[in-house]
């Protein structure tokens, strides 16, 4: 095990019922900023939910932020909060709304070029305090402090993260997500796992907890997926999915273990270029880079096949492959395609996905920092 | 799942060589006081080298924190910190020395007698900041708000909790636990494996993740702690319990799940009557509260025998009877004795246990709070 700091001091208010304990974890006479997305928390009536929760607040609100937050959106939002003395941001939604609030909360107090936060990892001094309405289970954003932010412009999708960004307070009620479209409950089951496997898919480092830990989120995820799927309101599925997601990316399981990260640094340039989704990127990159690196991650590739997938039969190449293909074949079976082709990307479309991760100075990727420009190569190649 | 309140801001230092970041987490010109128990840590030179971290800051000591602490000794701290006006408190040592910290913090600014903390849950306005540095891995007091307190003149052991009782930090450094006596190293396993049970062997709630991450604890158990009796500078064996001892107890798998504590209640009754070890009595309760309450258990016995044990052949009844019978093998592994006549405590000193326990109000105990008097004296009596 490698030494670590474990720090996470967001509150969880976990429930069916929870949005009206939401005035109680706001400071009174706070001027709050309500941020969202698009129309489904007003559709759902979630909204409408939390101004009555918050009746007794000046409370203002700023819709729009899209999937894969970009800064161009967000700058508006910090306009707002800066003319209104907003003094607490509230994210109701999914994480593209939770990071683009913790930009937000970073940049109204920041002096320059709130950008900078970004590419230049520019030092953040204070941050307004915000909390989270989750809608949408997948990113673990409500309960860790980074954020993944999009500049339409120059289509660059970097991540920050800092101290001062852990939401104060998260609320996550189940039955909020039943309206959800398969599409996005296919794409957070898909994104939980990733955070898992990034943290959990490296090398033996002797942290069994750790590992214990992953592997329990990963076996809840392939039991309860298909369920969230095919009966929508089962709270007990809705539940278990939900904490799950919180639990992928919280900071616990990743503590004292090796970190790859390479599939998200790849998967963010098929974002930025290709425009899919997120998870859908992930669902593309994953098995090939496991196939790729399987030399590296051998060890861990064969507890993975024997406590995830339970095989255990024949030699260790086929374990390995049958492990790969049975993690393929649970993002197909949620519908989320994991070829390139699945999308209409042809392999033409890899050279400039290599200049983006250059320009980006993603040359030397994964737990060993060893993936170089030629290893991505590959796995974009095998992932055709 | 159970609707739930999930917080712990405790910043967790984990690894070898962590004392030298000591001073960073301790507000600048703090008068500290550290709080110990006995001589070990002075042999062991745990706390030259703690004082050395705090070369910077005005350093008192009190010395003398015993097992199970006691409200007397604890008072003359309290005294010595409204004294020399203390604003931190250092605990160095274990699960007694940090509870007893626990008590002085919240004691210092309170106003009248302090044990209606304890005896009459009198509110706490405030508590004086402290940290701790982890000797024992055992109770998960560094990780959480609760202690346990001793009144010796009245041989009451009552446990609290309050919001403002996290420790600011906690610094654990499994190379410190080399040195521990094998009876104190097999209590710490015996003592997290039953704050575990405590939270999972209680009845099915559709709380897949809580359930995964009690089995993953446990199986770390079995797996890392005969070893620390048997190598004990094994340092990925230390680094797996003291991780696992932390999490057995800082909230994370109890959350959202019933919990029953019954065997706590029990054991602390035959430490205050017999000095038995908290750990012993532990083992001692179990294993034959598990009997007496397996109709209310079923279907978690089931799976703790399944997940845990392999048991997976022979009836329903089998099955159980056989984890409960490994899971009192496990303890006499340690060395630990599972029934009161390993301590010489005859049946005889039944009636004054339920006499302490009636007193105590632990009249309806257990996930269902159906466990009265009646069927603790079962427990005592299979304990025999």
């Amino acid at each position: 095990m490698q030494n670590f700091t474990f720090y996470n001091p967001t509150r969880i208010l976990f429930g069916s019922g929870r949005i009206a304990d939401l005035a109680r974890e706001i400071p009174a006479n706070a001027r709050v900023l309500i941020t969202y997305g698009g129309g489904s928390i007003v559709k759902a009536g979630t909204l409408a939910e939390v101004k009555a929760a918050l009746a007794g607040f000046t409370v203002f609100e700023f819709a729009g932020i899209e999937p894969n937050p970009t800064y161009e959106t967000l700058m508006q939002a910090v306009e707002l909060a800066r003319r209104e003395r907003i003094d607490f941001l509230l994210a109701v939604g999914g994480g593209s709304v939770i990071d683009g609030t913790k930009f937000i909360a970073a940049a109204i107090p920041f002096v320059g070029d709130p950008w900078d936060i970004l590419a230049k990892r520019a030092k953040i001094g204070s941050a307004i305090p915000f909390g989270s309405v989750l809608t949408l289970p997948a990113t673990g954003s409500e309960m860790n402090n980074g954020a993944v932010i999009t500049k339409r412009i120059s289509n660059d999708k970097l991540a920050f993260m800092n101290r001062l960004l852990f939401p104060r307070f998260s609320l996550l009620d189940p039955t909020k997500t039943y309206t959800l479209p398969p599409r996005q409950v296919a794409n957070g089951v898909v994104d939980a796992f990733v955070h898992i496997t990034e943290q959990y898919l490296t090398y033996p480092d002797d942290a069994k907890v750790q590992d214990r830990f992953a592997e329990g989120l990963l076996l809840t995820l392939i039991e309860e997926g298909p369920k969230a799927l095919q009966t929508p309101e089962d709270y007990a599925v809705r539940a278990n999915l939900m904490w799950t997601a919180t639990l992928a990316l919280n900071g616990l399981i990743g503590a004292g273990v090796p970190n790859d990260w390479a599939t998200h640094m790849l998967g963010h340039e098929l974002t930025a270029l290709h425009g899919l989704d997120h998870a859908q990127t992930l669902a593309v990159v994953l098995p090939a880079m496991l196939q790729v690196r399987r030399e590296e991650k051998r060890g861990k590739l064969l507890q993975y096949a024997d406590r995830i997938w339970g095989l255990r039969e024949g030699d260790e190449e086929t374990r390995i492959d049958q492990a790969i293909e049975r993690t393929r074949q649970f993002f197909e079976a949620l519908q989320v395609p994991t070829r390139l082709s699945g999308y209409g990307i042809g392999k033409d479309a890899i050279p400039a996905l290599l200049a983006q991760l250059e320009r980006h100075g993603m040359v030397a990727l994964g737990e060993h920092s060893d993936l170089t420009l030629e290893g991505s190569r590959r796995v974009f190649e095998l992932a055709a």
